[in-house]
């Protein structure tokens, strides 16, 4: 007897015409939506709710909990592959909360037909970025689906966390005057999967930025102690999204300069060549930082003297009640920048 | 400018042949090569080969941890939905593990086209179910990936809990003589699944037996104490494969009684139909016991008594040395059970 199979699509096909399309994934309005209307309001809670990527679950003892589907395609592109990001991409959403990573699961979607070279490689990476982070994967989970049901191979990490001292950061503690710090250039990990995507080929070849941000986020934490007032890794929706989310979180209006906003050329030039603004292009190795306008020096040489892809730099700071993100432009124009609509980049992580 | 978007297919047709098959996701005897030769190899330690459900990540506060991705087809059933599934199942393999789950998290890829309608019934059975056991869902994270990648709905969870007492569960505290004990009937969910797909229906309607099993295991190890060995829910590969593991987990064989396994007659009906053998189907709600013998009667006893759809039975017996499942039929010959192999029923949970 053949498998028994059955396909979803005939169940798709009875939809009154209220579906899920690609922007509900693309981390900007259409996600915050899709959170707010579908998912917050039957299993919402205070900590679901407080929408950073990390919640902390045991007061007591400080552990945090964080969760990541990772589809990007093509699973394999120039700087990562779905392995690496999927250890990262988890780790440094405990790091921006200030914790520590302890222990990872890992939930594999496998479609039947992927090749095997391709899976061992990706396994050997998250192996060897694990490793490389002292985290174990303590549990994990293998799913085959049937052909032209998967992407090849989808992977879920799920972290475990533990923060130490008592300094607690959050969009609450964020004054106006407050140093917003990047520490590097933004788009690079966007442009890279799109290249790969298009064929396209340019004279700097763009490489993902999939980097880990613990130690460093552990160093800053304890470089800078109550300075410290908030991190986040614009992934989705790049700089401008994250942006947002602090200006919302907080109420206050965020200023930023333009020309000190760092992208690399590459990422410039291919910006310009495919009509995109590197400001909403995911970012998997670097920061947000918000800090006290007097440690901002400190944060700097923090970073600059830490292993890592660091290009540390001042883009701005925090402004007063309003709420919006404000970008100074090179001609002394202000543009308001809003979390990404529309425009949806399906599988960028 | 339309998204830039890439079948990762074309990656596939560059495979020289060693694919990834339907049956390395059936939970049998392919699951555990693929887990043995391409898994553990790269990310393997002491707790992923300890081969367990969940794993025990902090010994000092005997914290624990599991993670299943749930890719059931059709995502509606008769019994429950993939949403109940995906808590229940997380919840399951830290309740065998003698843990009370604690906090979950959870991952959704969505499928584009995908009903709204669908995402949030299966949406609120996730919090109904949460809540009925007083578990939050502390971390969630949403992908949607183009229509033709994905299967509608597919969700990881994620849990943590902990243990309170002293007693250790494992195979290797199993004894020559102990009991062998399941909680009820077998293979209600996968003949549910089957059936529903097949658009069979039976005399007697078969419904998943989805359903938790904690606090059932939490008042077992309080009633049995040390007398509780070990327990496992008896998912993908059914009890003969759940019997399998623990037979090599031992090194003892296990004896069972073919007229003692309770199968519900609709099950015994569609399992006759379909040509299957209802030992090697998904239960969703039901748990196999190693229990030390003097203490069967009184594991029978805190079963019966606790709310739940049980109907415990004594099924068979630890043998001596050998590692395999005997089974006795009812004419006194005796069969030998392995684990799953080929035969794959896809996404079955």
């Amino acid at each position: 007897m053949p498998p028994i199979t059955c396909t979803d699509r005939e169940l798709m096909a009875l939809s009154d015409g209220r579906i899920v399309d690609l922007a509900c994934g693309d981390g900007g309005l259409a996600t915050r939506e899709l959170i707010e209307d579908v998912f917050l309001p039957r299993i919402g809670n205070e900590k679901l709710r407080s929408g950073g990527d990390s919640s902390l679950v045991s007061a007591g003892e400080k552990i945090w909990m964080t969760t990541d589907s990772f589809v990007v395609s093509p699973p394999q592109f120039p700087g990562g592959d779905i392995g690496k990001l999927s250890i990262y991409g988890t780790v440094n959403d405990l790091a921006v909360a200030g914790a520590r990573p302890l222990h990872l699961s890992a939930g594999f979607v496998l479609e039947e037909g992927l090749s095997l070279d391709l899976l061992e490689a990706v396994v050997q990476s998250m192996g060897e970025a694990a490793r490389e982070l002292g985290v174990e994967i303590v549990a994990a989970d293998t799913k085959v689906v049937e052909r032209g049901f998967g992407g090849g191979i989808y992977i879920n990490t799920t972290g475990v966390g533990a923060t130490m001292g008592a300094i607690r950061l959050g969009t609450d503690r964020i004054r106006a005057g407050d140093a917003l710090i990047l520490t590097g250039p933004v788009g690079d990990h966007g442009v890279a999967i799109m290249a790969t995507r298009a064929g396209l080929s340019f004279d700097t070849r763009v490489r993902s930025d999939c980097a880990p941000l613990w130690p460093l986020t552990g160093r800053l934490l304890e470089g800078l102690g109550d300075g410290l007032r908030f991190m986040r890794d614009p992934t989705r929706g790049g700089i401008a999204t994250a942006l947002d989310e602090v200006a919302r979180g907080t109420g206050r209006d965020l200023l930023l300069e333009e020309m000190a906003l760092p992208v690399r050329t590459g990422v410039r030039a291919a910006t310009e060549m495919l009509g995109l603004d590197p400001l909403y292009l995911a970012c998997e190795g670097q920061a947000l930082l918000v800090v006290e306008e007097s440690m901002s020096a400190r944060a700097l040489e923090i970073i600059a003297s830490t292993e890592g892809p660091w290009e540390p730099a001042v883009v701005g700071s925090v402004g007063e009640e309003g709420g919006a993100v404000r970008l100074r432009t090179p001609l002394g124009g202000t543009r308001r920048l809003g979390p990404l609509r529309g425009d949806p980049l399906p599988r960028i992580c």
